[in-house]
């Protein structure tokens, strides 16, 4: 089944410990599309401005992905810079130009209508509301967030997140979000606000997922591993990545059951591991599904007892 | 078959979130014991002072331990008093007495040269290589360190790591021990000072069990989950009831397969998350196999696809 993913389509200049790179085509919804087009048909919703050319469309081609939904307008394309040089788990910002993003207003392509799976990336969510809104018969939706609009668009926040089913978010915004230092307790305050199922991502300790009481009837919780990687080039959209495998997965599947879940967390790891392998999404460009099974195997082989 | 562990049996002064305690029975050699002896027969060298009386002694003895290499001299145990009150990740020291540990001679009763396993608890390298070096035929060695002797007392701490085939340090130690930031190189780095085994604890986020190349003709790496707990009473002794849980179930083993060291890194977590349920030495007092089991089976269903 489809999914529409609506979120930033971007430059990004990256440095990290194993090099850097200047303006190369990122954003949220790119790493969450690519990583996501290995599983299923994905429909972006994003605006860029007059840098985005044929040969950032012809990444999202390559890999099948829909860009109808991608409005095309005068200005820059929304540009993020930042480094990775103290610590891989965390970016550190050091310029973010919203440019054509600023007066961005989502709108949905009728040929989107269908898709029965709605990723909202992390933007205003303000802007994810809107785009849940115009999909109400949507199957499964699910989103993401970050400290920017917990602190200080809380209002706003709350109210998206009564219209989602999953929410994906880090250790450090759980805390935040849900007041409490424990994280179980966090989890299960962030999951009274709405989403049924939580996944916290722990960086290069994997995720845990939270299944709200109407989800499993055996354990409440899931834990997929990261990959213990030799070398993090770019940490830059391993999250997003995670989270397109986690939902590249789920949409694929024909019942949505706590195995289906289970498994989509680690697929969600594997496109994670991958995503960090390269800069930018370069690793992502050239997998192939046999590759991304090869690696889940290997999860499996990392995690289990026998 | 038995082990023999080495370290401190003490006293422990100590404030969480959840409260506080004075002067209770502690020591890395006391929690160790403790959870190892669910699994097999364990025997303890360590030294005390005056203030260790029959109701410490009954302890060990209601969990059949041997007590016969705690040396009993004048003065004082060794005392620490900590608290975990901004993060329960971390310790933070606010007194240290040697007390009668500070010329300690450990010595191995006649009735322990039979013990097949021998861990070495987080004491003076040098304390540690002298017991190893009075058991010469064992079977297994494992030892834990501590960022302290990492820093101040390499040289002595290298000697000993040559005689270890299993160490259990932190994320922490293990990238200052390997001196990578990058866990995974930091392992091969440690692993090649000697132990073929390399357990690092993450904390909350379980424990990762590198193999040496002629241990696993498979994976090379198994990671085990840490136990989702809503309240983390009082951390202390956690690290070291995961070596206890982990190496008295290889104790308790025929065979010591990869299997073997996958099942107890899992008894490893579960000892570790049953020492944080209460405060000190509490939980591990009232412990049963059965409930031990139970949570073992928890653990997989916390981390199996299916």
């Amino acid at each position: 089944m489809a999914i529409t993913v609506v979120g930033s389509v971007a430059y990004d200049s990256v440095e990290t410990p194993s090099g850097r790179y200047d303006r190369k085509l990122a954003g949220a919804a790119t790493y969450f599309a690519l990583a996501a087009s290995f599983f299923t048909d994905v429909r972006v919703i994003a605006v860029v401005g007059e840098d985005f050319g044929p040969e950032q469309e012809a990444v999202f081609k390559a890999r099948n992905i829909d860009t109808r939904g991608i409005e095309h307008t005068a200005g820059k394309s929304f540009f993020w810079e930042g480094s990775y040089l103290e610590d891989l788990n965390e970016a550190k910002t050091h310029n973010t130009e919203l440019n054509v993003f600023a007066s961005f207003d989502p709108k949905l392509p009728d040929a989107y209508r269908d898709s029965e799976f709605l990723f909202l990336a992390n933007i205003d969510p303000v802007l994810q509301r809107r785009v849940r809104e115009q999909m109400p018969g949507v199957k499964l939706v699910a989103g993401d967030t970050m400290n920017y609009w917990i602190k200080d668009h809380k209002p706003a926040l709350l109210q998206m997140l009564k219209g989602l089913d999953v929410l994906l978010i880090n250790d450090t915004e759980t805390r935040m979000l849900g007041g409490d230092k424990n994280l179980v307790k966090a989890s299960r305050a962030v999951m009274e606000m709405g989403p049924r199922i939580l996944v916290v991502k722990h960086g290069e300790y994997g995720a845990t997922l939270f299944f709200g009481s109407a989800e499993s009837s055996g354990s409440k919780t899931f834990k997929a591993p990261a990959f213990p990687l030799e070398e993090v080039v770019d940490p830059t959209g391993a999250g997003d990545s995670f989270a397109g495998g986690f939902f590249g997965y789920l949409a694929s599947q024909p019942e949505l059951t706590p195995g289906t879940f289970r498994r989509a967390m680690f697929y969600g790891s594997v496109m994670g591991s991958f995503a960090c392998e390269r800069f930018g999404t370069e690793r992502l460009e050239q997998l192939t599904r046999a590759k991304i099974d090869e690696r889940f195997n290997l999860f499996r082989e990392l995690t289990h007892l026998d």
